[in-house]
């Protein structure tokens, strides 16, 4: 059995009970280095198999190859496993195997709504979520999928927004969005959302700090409704107030 | 101070810690009933005031009042608060008073992960969140988000897809969507999810079944790639497997 557990945007406190639960009963854990050392305390009995980024293939294959031998084993990912983790993956290789493993998807909370806390209430409204990451995506299809979300008059998130890799994407994707976002649009910046060295910024649209972002950082980019009330961004659902 | 607590879809094991916590210190707990009675189990010490469906106004202005006068009020919501709940219309709230009150959003599971999770891997790659209710939001406007959103390519998870006093609201979105949404695009559709009372279903986009979903029903909607394996949507990330 290989359950697939979203522990949340990094602290205790953000993690679904099921989470802790299923990480309890499972005898071996994997993950990425970056999210074991997150629950660390949580794991100090069992069998851990971590690995590095980039690692995504050989890491869900040796789940799968544990389960075959009748092990629980957790699979964890940051945020919710759903969401940019490794729940598709271990499905995706399941397909291909004789012996078909059973996979339970554990709930968790995703950084869009991790930082859309932190931030007040950006996302009342209809929102898209994007990641910049070209790596598995083709740009061109990004690129359109930031203008038409902007056209669209989304609240927008951004995913694994900047990398050393590719330092340019950022402000390309802000020029994009620029046809249809406002000067004036609030923008929120959280870095390492629900962790201990959380950082937010609100700024408007046009005095975007690209250089403040980097691959720990969520992005949310209001609405036309959305405003700036102090150091929240408030987007309205709609009420008559 | 004013806690605005998402409660997850329901069940207790969906909940966060923080949450849980939240709810534990407050004096007072407000909230739509449905949801109080989710949680009645949690809150039988404290003082409750529950109210109807679109009374959302008068619950979150009872909370500044009692917020005002010393007391710590959670006001809950069913999945986040800040997705679709109440912490965007405490925040408005708020601006118009002199005495601002403190408000701190609860991080809760909304219901496109909830709902992800019980339907396999299906948000995996860029994701849009968009309600069919227009009771507050212009009908062609959630048109143009419907087109627009299918257009990039999107996967689509609709709130509030059907009420009685809409009931052909759906059957409309979905002949938007199919101007570039494939026949068989995979479509779930999960009632009640996360409570008691669950029920799912996976199908081409072209037998949708509209008389299935209701008020609690999320239905997502995959994109290209998105194919049925079993009784699971998997869409891919783009990993070469």
């Amino acid at each position: 059995m290989i359950y697939m557990v979203g522990i949340g945007p990094g602290k205790r406190e953000y993690m679904t009970l099921q989470a802790i639960e299923a990480i309890e009963n499972c005898d071996v854990i994997v993950g990425y280095k970056t999210y074991i050392s997150l629950i660390e305390d949580l794991i100090k009995d069992k069998e851990i198999i971590k690995n590095e980024m980039r690692q995504e293939i050989d890491r869900c294959r040796i789940a799968i190859d544990l389960s075959k031998k009748g092990k629980n084993v957790a699979v964890i990912s940051g945020g919710d496993s759903g969401i940019y983790g490794m729940a598709g993956l271990v499905y995706e290789l399941n397909t291909k195997e004789i012996e078909k493993q059973e996979i339970k998807v554990i709930q968790g909370v995703t950084s869009s709504i991790s930082a859309a806390a932190v931030l007040g209430a950006p996302i009342m409204h209809d929102m898209c979520q994007i990641s910049l990451s070209d790596l598995m995506t083709p740009w061109n299809v990004i690129e359109k999928r930031l203008k038409l979300a902007s056209e669209a008059d989304f609240v927008i998130c951004i995913y694994n927004p900047r990398s050393k890799g590719r330092s340019d994407h950022l402000k390309k994707a802000f020029e994009i969005m620029a046809e249809f976002k406002g000067a004036e649009t609030p923008v929120g910046i959280v870095k390492n959302s629900g962790r201990m060295n959380q950082e937010e910024y609100i700024v408007e649209f046009q005095k975007m700090n690209f250089e403040l972002c980097d691959m720990s950082t969520m992005i949310i980019i209001g609405n036309k409704e959305s405003y700036i009330d102090g150091n929240k961004i408030i987007t309205p659902r709609g009420y008559s107030i």
